[in-house]
């Protein structure tokens, strides 16, 4: 048989202490949420196809395929989806904490080198209208990440508001639109001053600004306000952050905590604060949240208010790898063998302690190699007349 | 937006006390195995389609979809087969023993009703020749199933030699080996006497007798020998499973264990003793397992002795949620409910008290609701000058 040795692009294989610390890591996560009164919700791994279905989000990333009827399916791509869908579908009640761990899936270019096969843990305030559940998602989040150990993290926020008040307010078609995203998220000063030419209005200046605004709020915020008009909505946007920052500040005194007013996000359900997550050695965001209040009409349901975030545990696992931070295995350091009418005898020694193993060979010879390979101190032999101990190395 | 309601055909969504049973019990699996000296092994939910290739299995079974290259890829339907991949592959040594929880996918018939996306755990040990390794499998399954509580669990022994024996010495074909397979299966008496007629031998009697050779090991395996020529290797067989039994037996006296000379597996790996367990309300078998020396052969590698099995989670889940057996969650007494420049004052407080819960409502009014609709005791309101205990039903 021909067959192909290596694994799917964006896969891999977790052994051993990498796979013991990654489980560990994802439970302590879990236990975390469950102090603080979130209830778990495990959904299916593979939903129908339209469950995703959003007109701003780039479909490319998904895997699909077809159950026997011909319906198109995919792996999850995200987790709040399916809570979106079974706050919609069954007559479960808010206001609900919700907590979930498990796989998700992206379909993404082999080039760029990304997971494609990730897990992912998060929470979900659904039905809580009070910025009190933001404060509450970044309290959650220091909580976990102080309790993992992360090194010097870091969070930054924005408010979806901003941009979607800009687009209403020039009156922006789908392709405008798309492109004005693009030059928020590339943060491009030149670019944004061709678009507003194209699309002036007395917002011009706060649009050009938008690649500056981001840094501490105390600085950056006042400076934003001073470009608006004074009617300007966003203006109340603005007054949102800051009051959130400065609850958290006064609460969490030594997290590091910046905006970003150019902040803009895939996913379309988002509607009020966002939050980035960050640490030192980590390349990439490894926590996403935000308040999403349209989540639920997606599904027909009417407006529930729901704020939420996901965490990349395998970029925490491979951070605490890197770091030799992963829950150390431990080591045993005896292994008792004993042929196979006393094993029930041996069994029950090994229950006895800890540190022992039990020997699953054939002969004593092979427990001795696995005990010298494996650095055991001693192996026990029990025969049918005696117990002797026999110190790796020795031979009896 | 128009979107389908329900969820594909054998998956399904678990909430709050299920999601969290499930989690608690796969957990308690999990530190059993752990315990045992088991290390944990995680392998991708996608891979390539070959890892999973097999001249016997029904093919129809997998969930298969392209990757960006236009390569086949499966979700896997089983855990097994990707372990033998990781040892063939990469530089591991045996002996090792492995154990894994997670989820695996089978694209069953609708009408069957059957769980497409299930969650399984189980043990491999790879590179022990030992009847002990059997011992081993069987002994921490009943650890499991004892720690689990799950009443009146049965195992049923069978040998995969014995099928592969017959297969030998009648010289069948591919299309008579599985038909007599499927004699096998469905213990039909009529079929196996037409069967024999056309592929006669000195096996007829015992052949024949198949669909009656499953109970009491001491009064099955007997008549099974009496059944056969002195010189058959198939008796070699059947005494290793007596040896088994007397082993298991004289270990753990109250477990109910039969044997079925019979049995025929569908995955092809199989080499030597096959088990089942069964449970009382557990309509299908809910653990698997056996010993499978070929297959790290599938994988080009040299012949790797190893005997494994896995367990159903989601049988022995529902059966605990029936049984009302599944973890139970705290219930909070007490919730603190403040403005929101007191909530670290308030989350302080929570921090102190484990059936605390902060509010994250923005009114007192909300968080009397929610207190009176889940039965809290009190609401505990902080504000600048006081805090004031609230008994849920009183108004203040």
């Amino acid at each position: 048989m021909k067959w192909n040795r290596s694994l799917p692009s964006g896969t891999k294989d977790k052994l051993f202490r990498e796979a013991n610390g990654a489980y560990q890591l994802e439970k302590q996560v879990n236990d975390i949420v469950k102090k603080r009164g979130y209830q778990r919700i495990d959904t299916p791994v593979i939903e129908f196809e339209d469950v995703f279905y959003s007109e701003e989000k780039n479909e490319k990333e998904f895997y699909r395929f077809f159950d026997k009827q011909g319906r198109l399916l995919v792996l999850r791509p995200d987790m709040t989806m399916p809570i979106g869908r079974v706050i919609a579908t069954t007559g479960i009640q808010p206001p609900l904490k919700l907590a979930y761990s498990g796989k998700v899936f992206r379909s993404n270019d082999d080039m760029l080198g990304e997971q494609n096969e990730l897990t992912q843990a998060g929470i979900e305030l659904i039905g809580y209208s009070s910025l009190k559940a933001e404060i509450e998602c970044i309290t959650c989040a220091i909580e976990i990440l102080e309790a993992l150990k992360i090194p010097n993290f870091h969070f930054e926020l924005g408010h979806a508001q901003i941009f979607r008040l800009i687009v209403m307010k020039l009156g922006l078609d789908e392709a405008a639109k798309t492109e004005l995203q693009n030059h928020f998220s590339n943060k491009s000063l030149t670019d944004l001053k061709q678009f507003v030419e194209c699309y002036p209005s007395e917002l011009d200046a706060f649009i050009c600004a938008i690649p500056r605004l981001f840094g501490e709020a105390q600085e950056v915020l006042p400076i934003a306000k001073a470009l608006l008009p004074v009617e300007s909505t966003i203006i109340n946007v603005i007054d949102e952050i800051e009051t959130l920052m400065d609850i958290i500040n006064s609460y969490h005194q030594k997290i590091s905590l910046t905006v970003d007013l150019g902040l803009v996000t895939l996913m379309d359900y988002y509607t009020g604060v966002l939050f980035s997550g960050y640490a030192d050695l980590v390349p990439d965001i490894f926590l996403r949240g935000g308040r999403y209040d349209h989540l639920a009409e997606q599904f027909e349901h009417p407006v529930i208010p729901a704020v939420g975030l996901g965490i990349n545990l395998d970029t925490l696992v491979a951070l605490q790898y890197q770091l030799n931070n992963l829950a150390t295995l431990d080591q045993p350091t005896t292994l008792v063998h004993s042929s196979i009418t006393q094993l029930a005898q041996a069994e029950a020694l090994v229950k006895e302690h800890h540190d022992y193993q039990l020997s699953l060979f054939e002969t004593l010879e092979e427990a001795l190699d696995y005990g010298r390979k494996w650095q055991y101190q001693q192996i026990i032999e029990i025969t049918e007349d005696k117990i002797q101990v026999i110190k790796v190395g020795e031979r009896n």
